[in-house]
């Protein structure tokens, strides 16, 4: 039989996940309730209104989604697309193919523009696109971990609204650590995942829609077999072609209603309540600043050390800094002296960034200054243990 | 701002979510670590390896999925199904009907056949069914906790490998409480969720599937946008329709290749590889005598106070049991006052048996002696306040 779990104490810099908030960590142990119980479903409104700080939104429907970020990128897209619906998606990294794919499979007809990666899209750009494609919604990231850009989102929001085009926004990488401000950016639908700059471990997914995005999604209700109700009416719309990401189905279970669906993951949700509290009681200003202090101290470190930093720095993410792996020395030994002889983990690359850049992040709990000047002097130490001299 | 998590000290004793074993609770704890990390990948081939023990399979897949128990059943449905399938349903209860729902989301031509309430389908009767209806699939549930009932599976497992048709059964309610061994009784695809007599948080889903299985899913592997390589060998099938629940994708996260895919779930992954290191290390007839025994101690204990069984009994699942609400006896009542009074949760019933009969289930940590005798002892004291008089 193997043994008790024991992990590593790492310090994780990479991408995400990063290190849970202790607090985060110790709420996972209190005891469970039923899904019913007055007390949990207690919890559940409170999550929903502490993540309405979080997502600075009005929305009623805000609520958690039982996975990993990449649940609730398709729970938003497979309840709102419709088969045949024209979706634009404009990809300026990894996570933007990743929409395109989701897209796809709920029978999208996808329009893709791409930008090289490690620029974002200029705004008359999108604008463009748009009236080129006359879209029925846009689906985009607002910051790709994989080429650590951030998208402006606001001049998009203002032309989806003119033009009565419902906006999609995957945040994983960046509620928390950049603002966001839902409404008043006219965001329909925003999710994100705990384990970036929420301070959480992976495994729920954080969710806002408005009353646009609503009056598409209702239309799709559905109702179970088994649980037919008289009260219950169904819309008119084609059936979502999921019953576990079935937002109609969710929001009815997270109503007064509380119409039986999955079981609420009793644990995580603890967990992502206290990611808002700890959040929100910094305030969020205090903790977008803190994230661009963290990453002003690890790019003007690295640059310290001759390392060159990736990307359009205009742009780039408050949380994720990609750095060139030096000519002559080996990204891969790299981490893994960083880990294996200093318990530190930053982050590889995907497709054409692979062996080209490392990735750095300064997320959540791990925004902190010396967790910055650990992870540089680390790197230091095991890049002179590679030969490697400022150029 | 709302305060820290205090939940109160409940005795679940309904259908489930159950408290959880303090052990996993305790681990959950523990510091993450990245979906890489050396230590991270060992973790989770230990956990393969100890739900191996729990499913008593030799199967390679034997993996998690990231979501509640519903995840996992629409996971192994929507990687099965392709559209246009024949996919026979026996339902006796209430998740049968959402066996129905999810398949037919996937786009199978589903033929359901059912059996009144309270009762289990004869071998005759699904061996019938399957000459009759030629599927491709056969979706069934082990034990169906809205009935209590659990459907004996040794001999639709053996016409199912005669006929070459693929079996997938939801063990959500019955696996670790009940005998359940996957390559003995033939069953291709099985999936459970953490909250019933595994004795973990709802949030993580143990799923197993065999070659036969693998074999139908590979065809259908299809290579993400953003992450193509010249080693990865696509398919030949028509694409899953959902990139979470994508099965091919997920063996490729788990496998030594461990192509990126979601983030798995920390802290849920520690939980359901304790909760499988809990079980194996009771072992499995000792942790099946328990639900019996914790079974038999509560159905004589209800009838020893003059309350009467639901369904037939020589079919009740062993750890969870239907109980007629006495006439004049307001069901709600009563369990309110065991929550508010006892803090007690029993659970209440759906459809056809709604305001029926109450379920209280004795499940993975409460399958315990003193949890069944606090229960009985509550419940008569409310029902005494109530002036139920036994007949």
């Amino acid at each position: 039989m193997v043994e008790e779990i024991n992990p590593p104490q790492r310090l994780l810099m990479g991408p995400g996940p990063i290190n849970a908030h202790p607090r985060v960590l110790r709420v996972m142990s209190a005891p469970l309730l039923g899904q019913f119980d007055p007390q949990f479903r207690e919890y559940m409104r409170q999550a929903s209104e502490l993540y309405r700080g979080v997502f600075q939104t009005a929305n009623r429907w805000t609520l958690l989604v039982d996975g990993t970020a990449r649940a609730a990128i398709e729970a938003a897209l497979v309840s709102l697309i419709e088969p045949g619906d024209r979706v634009l998606v404009p990809v300026f990294g990894r996570f933007g193919h990743l929409i395109v794919e989701i897209a796809k499979r709920c029978g999208a007809a996808v329009q893709a523009i791409e930008v090289e990666w490690g620029t974002v899209f200029p705004d008359e750009a999108l604008s463009a696109a748009i009236r080129k494609h006359r879209p029925k919604i846009v689906a985009i990231s607002h910051g790709d971990t994989s080429t650590t850009m951030a998208q402006p989102l606001a001049d998009l929001g203002r032309v989806c609204r003119e033009e009565d085009i419902l906006l999609y926004v995957d945040a994983t990488a960046t509620l928390g650590g950049m603002d966001l401000p839902v409404d008043a950016w006219h965001l329909d639908v925003v999710s994100a995942g705990l384990q970036k700059c929420l301070g959480g471990p992976p495994g729920s997914a954080p969710l806002t829609l408005n009353a646009r995005a609503e009056r598409r999604i209702v239309r799709r209700r559905h109702i179970e077999g088994g649980l037919q109700d008289k009260n219950y009416r169904a819309g008119d719309g084609p059936a979502i072609q999921s019953n576990y990401f079935d937002l109609a189905m969710i929001m009815d279970y997270w109503s007064d209603k509380a119409l039986n669906h999955h079981t609420e993951a009793t644990s995580m949700l603890y967990a992502a309540r206290e990611c808002a509290r700890v959040l929100l009681q910094e305030g969020l200003p205090a903790a977008f600043e803190r994230h661009a202090r963290a990453s002003r101290a690890l790019t003007e470190g690295l640059q310290a050390m001759g390392l060159k930093l990736f990307g359009d720095q205009a742009h780039k993410m408050a949380n994720v800094t990609g750095v060139h792996i030096p000519a002559g020395v080996d990204g891969e030994r790299v981490r893994h002296a960083l880990l294996n002889e200093h318990n530190i983990e930053i982050g590889t690359s995907f497709g054409p960034l692979h062996g080209k850049i490392w990735r750095i992040g300064t997320m959540g709990y791990n925004a902190r200054e010396e967790a910055v000047t650990t992870t540089l002097r680390a790197l230091e130490t095991v890049l002179a243990a590679q030969k490697f001299r400022r150029p």
